[in-house]
């Protein structure tokens, strides 16, 4: 639509598609596309069907007995809605959004809702229009809740610091869909003027609002849910999911790579009452994870295994987010619904063979079809490659005589606990110095504590994805190494290192907002799986991911402590130890 | 809100009210209302549950333990969230909608979705406007879909004609939710740009659009179903329903006076995978119908005495047509939905007996509490009360010596027969003189035919109500009773009457618009009983609704010969006899 367009105009423009939508679907013109033969899910009735698809202007049409300028026969095959991911963080998969689509396209995933609270607590309202701009066009849609929390805790020093009026516009964008999960439950129970406004304005707008409120009960999750959050995907029980159910919210049922809820809420997915209120996420998604498991494809393959039945899956893997985002042209296979389709062999393992967008083959034979990457405005880019805004470091800079709390690590988890002070490094009882090095904003903030459990026994390692605020995290087992580390990372504009004696050993660049790759998957990966394996040869225990637990580190929202830019933060209290 | 409001001033509105709501629910203050020890329907889980409701700025706001400035006990009864209607033609009562809205809620109906095609076939656009005047502020919500049919046919010659563009600025009001019954199938399905643009325009708009494709099927029905229409209200079989519904239609199951199916429809609303697609709807409600029976309380009745579950039928008298339509803060019982309550003895008789409109008792004890009659802007006022323009006429006017077709009345249908021709009344045959007069825009057409199997014996019957035109039909043993009996309705500003030798036998005046009257219920009720009568006495057959039936003898769109304003018309060719 050009900006000059009248109405009518826009009116006549999209009825020339209307009408021929219609004569295609009245069997007087021939489809552009007619899966023959198909035998689909109907979401509406709940049954498998057999008969010809037909498509015409990207949509479906018909159902029944058409010929089409291009056939395909679906004899033997099964054809779904394409799956949809109710909500995820793109920057997980450190990739480009681009990059991204060429990875979850052959998983039959074609819409996800998406959440840049990542790229928006690094770069602010401009991370925002980056990732509108980086998902324009792709052959998987992408639509937007707007980050709520930026940043996580007024104890961050992020990026940016938003508030209702920062975020106000973006509601105007056809693929905003709402507020994204609203983390400072805290916040909106306690009647904070500032954290509830920003609901109220998303309401306002007549958009969704996202929750996040693990475990919440009783007055405090009523008072979640009246202020207006409609949505959950944090819970770990069946019971924690019944409870917010019950209370009228919908219910995102998670398997990601960090959490993974699937089997704790298959009673909800189990269930004939319960399961029309239950949608697929995965929240986040690591490199290794996508390729060796998949995406919302895996996810039904799991609740079938654990006795879904499945065509209940594939509506909770569809039609339920397409429902709730009010999204009411997808997520089904109907007449007027978009001809987005992943067709699968079976409804037990979901082994994805083609993948249409809109009509498009856009997946077949084990290749996803070339498609031109979105043009990102020359602004934005500069800005998303120009996030590392902090000196050059010298070994001095992480120099500290004094006591300083002991962070302790804790096998398989990301929880920590308190090991009181230490005032050096010492290998043997591997204490080793940690530092959170403020990157933003060029404050010379530098956070030094020290960190038991993570094992390494030389050199020292360094990431750039660190949560919420993305400042760079560095452990070392010496101050050379740490301040090498940090500075290769600004040189690199981000990403991950693993040094030893002033060397670099093994690094995957995040160019983009220090968060994100410009290149595909499998070589991130690829590069990822390296870094690991260094950081692991130099004593990083086995039990530990060297930079996924790392990440979590300067998150001063979860139990018990953790190392901000200004020092430690006992965050129970909130106060500074 | 004011019109000079800053968007901030919005926000900060709402966040007031906001922060009030989340302080009663996290149970720092006293609620407005708390229905103690209440046993309600949680549409969400499909289950009964008790606990105390709390109320505050006319939202649900808490579940669980509450005090409040207002506490009522509970005990012993269920509460229900306020039943919604999703498709009526308000006009059918015969009454204003103040009087409807009197009438039915205490049957708890507290929403109702109307299309006022009557009204609009006779005042075009500012029938419209009046109605979302007369319905501002009334203690039950009255949504709005517009007319997309007005005249329902090119040969009718109605008050109005209407495109896409006429009703394009409906669209913007908050009550409007889109686009009514699309009745004109025919052209969509042949693909007839003026109908279709209709659709495309609301579908810009980001609005729903209703059907009405009684039996359709295969191509036809996709292509309707393409062009963009959600829902149809017409299923007259179980089949018909399923049919639609598999295409991705959402059912109004509709039980009204008209037209009766929740016993052909009850495979639906007994499935546990069909229900949810289901809502119930009774598309016109004569006044004795509402007054013996009920309104969607009867339909609950019905469907549990026919088998239904009781907590499903609730769920599609409730949830379902407020989310089909997008109202998301309705139909449910829970934390930010409107406190609209039907409080029943219990769930097989549905005995309503208090009803609570966002928090405020409106019935209980019997007695429907007072309420403001809205305001209505003069200029609109004035217009629905003069919509009679047509000369004094006179027996001559009436008079015909050529040969007219006899139209066959068929007990107990509306369809007719073409039983030939006659050139002169003949009473002993039955053979009596019918007359459609133009009132519109004085064009001073007055169709001429003759009627067989009415039964009347002396005198004449006219009305105003004659879908969908609403010209004058009359019905007469002689010309000059014929000329004293419109000039009548003329003189009364429209309504129905029954004459004899020059003398009003008996009448019932309906003065906005000459559909509705300004009279209660009972009161309308009681003069078109004692009308009827009247008609019958004066030899009308007992198989025969004297005013119904005929209020469609020039409607040219049901079989098989009409009688409009320019002659009688053979419905099958659309041609003029």
């Amino acid at each position: 639509m050009s900006y000059t367009e009248t109405w009518s105009g826009k009116i006549n423009r999209k009825l020339i598609k209307k009408l021929h939508i219609i004569d295609v679907a009245a069997g007087r013109e021939k489809a552009d596309l007619v899966l023959k033969n198909a035998t689909y899910v109907n979401v509406f009735s709940g049954e498998l069907e057999t008969c010809d698809i037909a498509v015409a202007e990207g949509l479906i049409v018909g159902l029944g007995s058409y010929s089409g300028v291009a056939e395909v026969d679906m004899t033997g095959k099964i054809v779904c809605p394409g799956f949809i991911d109710a909500h995820i963080h793109l920057e997980s998969s450190l990739v480009s959004p681009s990059e991204f689509v060429r990875a979850v396209i052959p998983h039959g995933t074609t819409t996800v809702i998406t959440d840049p609270h990542e790229i928006t607590n690094v770069m602010g309202t401009d991370g925002i229009d980056y990732m509108l701009a980086a998902t324009e066009g792709l052959p998987m849609d992408t639509m937007f809740m707007i980050p709520s929390c930026v940043p996580a805790s007024p104890l961050d020093e992020s990026g940016a610091n938003l508030d209702y009026r920062d975020i106000d516009s973006f509601f105007e964008h056809p693929r905003v869909l709402g507020l994204a999960e609203m983390m400072n439950y805290p916040g909106i129970i306690s009647a904070d003027s500032d954290t509830v406004a920003k609901i109220v304005a998303s309401q306002a707008h007549h958009k969704k609002i996202d929750g996040h409120a693990p475990g919440l009960t009783g007055y405090d999750l009523n008072a979640y849910v009246a202020a207006g959050v409609y949505s959950d995907h944090e819970c770990a029980t069946a019971e924690d999911a019944m409870r917010k159910l019950r209370l009228g919210q919908f219910i995102m049922v998670r398997d990601g790579t960090a959490a993974r809820n699937l089997e704790a809420l298959m009673p909800l997915i189990k269930s004939p009452k319960y399961f029309s209120r239950c949608m697929f996420c995965t929240d986040d998604k690591h490199p290794s994870d996508l390729l060796e498991k998949g995406h919302i494809d895996y996810i039904c393959r799991e609740a079938v295994r654990m006795g879904a039945d499945p065509i209940q899956t594939v509506q909770v893997a569809c039609l339920h987010a397409a429902r709730y985002f009010l999204l009411n042209n997808r997520g089904a296979i109907a007449p007027g619904y978009l001809a987005d389709f992943a067709v699968v062999e079976d409804l037990k393992d979901f082994h994805v063979v083609t993948v249409y967008k809109r009509g498009k083959l856009v997946y077949d034979q084990g290749q996803v079809h070339d498609f031109p990457k979105p043009e990102i405005p020359a602004h934005l880019n500069a800005k998303a490659h120009d996030t590392f805004h902090l000196p050059v470091l010298r070994a001095a800079d992480f120099a500290e005589t004094r006591s300083k709390v002991v962070i302790g690590m804790i096998d398989g988890q990301i929880i920590t606990e308190d090991l009181g002070y230490a005032n050096a490094i010492n290998l043997e009882e591997d204490i080793l110095k940690m530092a959170v090095v403020e990157r933003h904003k060029n404050t010379r903030h530098i956070g030094i504590g020290y960190l038991h459990g993570y094992g390494l026994k030389e050199g020292a390692v360094a990431t750039s994805v660190s949560h919420d605020s993305h400042n760079i995290i560095c452990v070392g087992c010496n101050d050379a190494d740490c301040a090498f580390a940090v500075n290769r990372i600004a040189e690199n504009k981000g990403g991950i290192v693993v040094v030893n004696h002033g060397q670099v050993i093994a690094e995957l660049p995040l160019e983009i907002a220090g968060l994100m790759s410009d290149k595909p998957l499998v070589e991130v990966n690829d590069l990822l799986e390296k870094a690991k394996a260094a950081a692991h040869a130099q004593g990083v225990g086995n039990g530990i991911d060297p930079f996924m637990t790392l990440s979590f580190m300067a998150l001063p929202v979860i139990p018990t402590v953790r190392l901000t830019t200004r020092g430690v933060i006992d965050v129970a209290t909130q106060q500074y130890i």
